[in-house]
């Protein structure tokens, strides 16, 4: 009898674990049952689409249903799993009864938080998730002309960029001082909001949502805020990722903090045999321990590939995240690896800080632009902690580099003495990651 | 008395030891000797104000010859130093006499190779170096249609593709299979010579240069190659860089068996209190230990400011190189880090490889490029130990970070299991450095 692996969701970390059974255990049957009617698209890509960026949601497909198939994956659509009977190995489908399985992987993915006023129940409030209904959003966009935005999460920051450069009158409403603000520090985060202003985009940070106001026929028409009424023909809700937790918590999973599954390196969970990746479990934050939940695509996928290789009798690790990040806000990129200033203070770990605005190609060389670095060590070994940048070019490549960097415990010295390529199409004389470490490395001297 | 310092060379690397001496010891007296009539220029953007991708040759000038007055480094133009006397402390310099020093930093760069063939002496060749000259060159190729350039050397490969997208029929010269044979593999490079073709490049490989052929007027004409004859209004020579070496050989200094000066990790020569950096010394390769000369600008400035702030009366070390590079070369941008294929064959260094071909950011977002990512490991401990690309987005940047995983001895399971950022517009779910890692750990686990 070949292994049976029954997964749970259909996201980046559900095929990820596919092709992870597969590829330890060719003859394992997979099945993956989803709730959706596809699989296999990039829900990332939506933001760009209703902005225009990208022309047409057709091509946030990866791969047709035939691919699954000829891959021997079994992907049942729009279908849910109520149940999980750890002790009897069974879980309960809606329509097909109870499924046997030898080993699971459980990748259920996450819940946007309930905003929790009132209202909530009104047509024009819209969470960005499924493909299908963004593509129906996406027509109703062409005729709205006021929008607002609910919470600066990642999300919020690329919908808020997508509905102004689409020219809609964009209002953010947002509890913190600045946007992202409970993981990007404020320097970061002032030229994008400078750029925000230059599209018409207006921000009410500070500011609490109080209810959804509808008009008679039940649609949206306004949102109550703690600064006053702010008209919307719709509203985005961007509020934080919670873990889709409900099938794990009633099957008796462990659950962490931030109610993600709790799982080994092996993404082995509290049951025996079953697995768990993606958004709906927590990961450990390599220097601090703190465990993480919501991370990004790459991660779901990296995740659901170890857990999948492992369902099917291998054994691969998944190791502490230092978690690097980079999205385009307004007219800027953002991005940094492990922390920043706001997280550090929040959490009390000291550190010392090099800032440092440098260029990303030769000074004189046409298109060049702005690059700030800022990067935190721990006082005393000046080991690299954390960096955050605001620039254009090259902050993801930066990013991968510096969470590298944090992993592998390297110094403030090593990044000031590191050698960089100097061509003036494609780099400045001075790397901004030499330039900030230095930065730190003097102002020390100086103390 | 103030320290004195004389510098010979208004380089990269003779104003990064002006720098770096007035950093060390603020008060010292600080001479800088230069056989031009300008410092501080970028050379390395010329070829690109060719090109017409930077409008005007002003802007290669990064500082005003007041800015070094202020800074209380006394620069003397056209001026040539012809003796240096290590017993006693002095150098003669043209029009001054003898000069005294207590430390002195020679940094003297580099010379063309002279082709050796006959001709060397008509008007009509282009030796690419001076400002000056390349603005007087660059009205010259205003009226040129047909020229030739002789060796693709990085230099080679740069004025190749300027030449050709300023829409003049380029030939190409070059004794070996494909371009830039000494360093860049062949794979890395095909994309290079595709895109040259579709620019009209015509490139003679495996082709001796065998003279330069004059008209009676005493202008070149055409070039003799084992080919045949090739017409010519102009020849741009692109030899390789030979360190410019005569003072200090007639001064006695040890020379390396490139022809450059040899110097310790404090830039400090084989005579006392004598330093040196850039294009006329040699350092070793952090791996091999081969020595190398005629690095990048940053490297001859980085190499200077360490000369400089031990000629001031400091303590800095300059390491041993990993020597990231990269530059556009035809539509593409080409880089890497340490070595490839190439030249390990030819050091005899064994090595394991993975390549891959990724892309530059989601693979439906528009602007989407490859990256094409080649990774050589030691057998046995599979540490990193040279890397090649070839791309159009990122590649610096992967460049710096690939030269400190060589440094760091990162191996290819550290580079498989990494973290990357994934973005649709900035990058893709998987890192292309990451693909080619796990493809190198495939293809062993295959064996």
């Amino acid at each position: 009898m070949p292994r049976k692996t029954v997964i749970i969701g259909g996201g980046a970390a559900g095929l990820g674990a596919a092709g992870g059974v597969k590829a330890a255990d060719p003859g394992a049957d997979v099945v993956v049952y989803t709730e959706y009617e596809d699989v296999a698209y990039s829900p990332c890509g939506i933001p760009y689409v209703h902005g225009k960026e990208i022309p047409d949601f057709e091509r946030l497909f990866l791969a047709g249903k035939q691919t699954y198939i000829d891959a021997g994956i079994d992907v049942h659509y729009s279908t849910a799993v109520t149940a999980l009977d750890t002790a009897h190995k069974v879980v309960t489908v809606v329509g097909e009864g109870q499924v046997s399985y030898d080993t699971l992987v459980v990748a259920t993915g996450f819940n946007y938080a309930d905003p929790g006023v009132p209202g909530g129940d009104l047509a024009g409030l819209y969470y960005v998730k499924n493909i299908r209904r963004a593509m129906e959003w996406d027509k109703v966009l062409d005729s709205v002309k006021k929008a607002v935005v609910v919470d600066a999460s990642p999300l919020g920051v690329e919908m808020v960029t997508a509905l102004a450069q689409r020219g809609i009158e964009t209002h953010l409403v947002d509890p913190y001082p600045w946007p992202l603000a409970e993981m990007v520090d404020p320097d970061i985060m002032a030229p994008v909001e400078e750029s925000w202003g230059e599209l018409g985009v207006v921000a009410h940070y500070n500011s609490t949502l109080e209810a959804f106001l509808g008009d008679h026929s039940g649609h949206v028409r306004a949102v109550q805020t703690s600064e006053g009424e702010l008209e919307a023909e719709i509203v985005v809700v961007c509020t934080h990722k919670e873990p889709n937790n409900t099938l794990a918590a009633k099957a008796g999973l462990k659950l962490g903090s931030t109610g993600g599954v709790i799982v080994d390196a092996r993404m082995s969970t509290s049951a025996s045999d079953i697995f768990a990746a993606g958004d709906c479990v927590e990961i450990p934050h390599g220097l601090t321990r703190v465990p993480l939940q919501g991370l990004t695509g790459s991660h779901a996928y990296a995740q659901g590939k170890v857990a999948g290789a492992n369902a099917g009798g291998g054994n691969r690790a998944y190791r502490a995240v230092y978690v690097p990040w980079g999205t385009p806000a307004g007219k800027w990129v953002i991005g940094g690896a492990s922390f920043g200033e706001t997280t550090a203070t929040a959490l009390g770990i000291p550190y010392v800080v090099g800032t440092a605005q440098g260029i990303s190609r030769a000074r004189y060389y046409p298109g060049v632009k702005p690059v700030k670095v800022k990067l935190l060590a721990e006082p005393g070994s000046l080991r690299l902690i954390g960096a955050q940048m605001v620039g254009q070019e090259g902050i993801k490549e930066r990013a991968d580099f510096l969470a590298m960097a944090v992993k592998f415990g390297f110094t403030l010295g090593d990044l000031a003495t590191m050698e960089n390529v100097y061509s003036p199409a494609i780099g400045a004389l001075n790397e901004p990651i030499v330039l900030a470490a230095q930065n730190a490395l003097d102002s020390l001297k100086r103390r």
